[in-house]
């Protein structure tokens, strides 16, 4: 309803010629997996009224053979060192600037490590619209002296705007080919929701969305944690029974740590089965990264540590679950809950610590 | 709490002299997955007070080289022929003899095709103690011309008995190495429940109970119906996002399903969370005899049938995820409801009319 309201809208505002009306999107990062998702947001803005035509990116400028990479991405319309082989639409425009890349933008898509985030603030604030729209498909945790700042909160201050995420199984290389996938948008704003839904869903890729952006931030976060476990599994050489129970323990650790740590925040069982939930965590521990480095580090016995497997498997990329495992368990430490979550915890004591790799199975959970 | 108490009920029991308080149990059915069970009961009795030592099972009597396997299974503790490799316990007596192996028996457990079981039950009425608890551990639902017919009711009516379930990730060739897994117990009387658990849980096998038979049990026919899909997506060649999307779709699909069908059963959201859910779904879609036919017949193009693939590729067992998803259509016809289930409708369509295999992700879910 909220959908049909906003289509009258926009049929209305054409009809007026205040074209202005129209939302003007940016995705901020351009790596990998945003490229991905801007190159569904391209499409959809030709394909709907409401958006205006353009789709900005913003790009941190790098040379590929002596040439801009948005140089190379406005001539060819593909980002050639992210996400090689995947055709954008030309009114997919990269800008290495951040403060033109969201002038005037009235739905700003975050999808870049979220370190980079804060010194950019003072600039989008600046250029964007006024009322703009967020959402961040950042996959990870921050955390303060207090405990956990998830991303799209730092967003939500630091901008004072209304934040969606996205997350969900969703490996960029297959959204290249443009294979079916799902994802899932979590939102606190129904309408904002529903737009951020208009801007993504595609033939190829089906949005569903909850009202519910802490759930569906923390699984984006927290499988990463149960990939690890996964891991260790498949380096142990167990079977598939023995990894569906420690991707299932980890599940449910992950419904308990979200209902734990936001009592308050509405998060509801059916963000556990949406893209965010079940699929992104299925995807993650039978492909993924943190799955691999983990399957290495437990079939070498424990005689390497992860940071060496890391450099050695990953060519520069970081490993999320084991960093994100820390970061829980200096959490669940200061809030002397380490014994309320023994996944998390054995998930973090046989990464850093002497516990034996067996014990991803033998502990209680 | 329930627990507890039989305990102290057993020690009393003892005390007294009365030791036949003691429940005595027999597994009806000496299949793959029920000797996998039955090795796990067997040390089980020998653990617990409260277990008469002696385990039955009832084996469907045949010749292996001139030796009957109920023979071989005494003298060697190991059913070579479903489970070769895992010895028994020597307390576990084979019986081929239906009357005689639930003589006073106080605790029944089945694991057979499920046609196998009615022409058994009067011989089971006569001799089972009176008051007998059941569980199935039988993979499967049956139909007649109202609808679904559940295995379980059919024993409880039959048996005028109590009847719990048993379903979950449990491949039988992994358990037999002792392999940590889980599964699940559906129960209705909490009693039997935890009675049952005391009898399955395990160091390698960890148990969780639900108060409600009709979820698990379901879980454990429509998991193969959505294993097919799954397999047409392998036999696609689509990546880890497609499926995953199509494993959580088949999941939605199947909560929906039992609480369209069984309103008023009291048919949990946490069942789905629970081994027999989400663990054994993933185990059945990446495993599995189900995924791996489909993934042919996909490949194939449907060039060939399912029904020589089944031929093909499993030497006289059994295609349940075709079967089910047949006579799950059959039930949706009949009730005017296919379209209300979209994914079940096409894995039909797909494995029995001319629906082309890409159906599988576009069609509007």
């Amino acid at each position: 309803m909220a959908l049909r309201a906003l289509h009258t809208a926009n049929r209305r505002a054409f009809a007026l010629g205040r074209r202005n009306f129209s939302e003007k999107i940016c995705m901020v990062g351009s790596g990998n997996f945003g490229s991905a998702l801007v190159r569904i947001l391209g499409r959809n803005a030709l394909r709907h009224d409401i958006f205006d035509n353009e789709v900005k990116m913003y790009v941190h400028e790098e040379m590929i053979d002596g040439k801009k990479l948005t140089d190379i991405i406005n001539e060819t319309n593909e980002n050639v060192k992210y996400l090689k082989g995947a055709k954008f639409t030309p009114n997919v425009v990269a800008d290495p600037d951040i403060s033109s890349a969201v002038a005037g933008a009235t739905m700003i898509c975050f999808c870049l490590p979220h370190q980079f985030l804060k010194p950019m603030v003072p600039k989008i604030k600046a250029s964007a619209a006024p009322g703009v729209k967020c959402l961040s498909a950042i996959k990870g945790i921050d955390f303060d002296d207090k405990g956990i700042v998830l991303i799209s909160d730092i967003i939500r201050k630091e901008l004072k705007a209304d934040c969606s995420v996205l997350m969900g199984a969703n490996v960029a290389n297959d959204m290249a080919s443009d294979a079916f996938c799902e994802t899932t948008i979590g939102y606190k704003d129904p309408k904002n929701g529903e737009l951020f839904k208009l801007a993504y869903d595609d033939f190829s890729l089906k949005v569903g969305t909850v009202q519910d952006t802490v759930g569906v931030e923390l699984c984006g976060a927290l499988k990463n944690i149960v990939a690890i476990g996964a891991g260790f599994v498949d380096g142990l050489g167990y079977g598939g029974n023995t990894k569906a129970a420690i991707i299932r323990i980890g599940l449910k650790e992950m419904v308990k740590f979200c209902k734990t740590f936001y009592p308050n925040d509405g998060i509801s069982d059916d963000t556990f089965l949406e893209s965010c939930g079940v699929a992104d965590l299925i995807t993650t521990c039978y492909g993924g990264r943190n799955r691999k480095c983990a399957e290495a580090f437990a079939a070498a016995g424990k005689s390497k540590s992860l940071e060496t497997i890391e450099a050695e498997l990953l060519g520069g990329q970081k490993l999320q679950g084991t960093l994100t495992a820390k970061e829980v368990n200096h959490i669940l430490k200061m809030k002397g809950m380490e014994k309320d979550f023994p996944f998390f915890t054995t998930v973090y004591k046989i990464s850093y610590e002497d516990t034996p790799l067996e014990a991803i199975t033998t502990t209680p959970y």
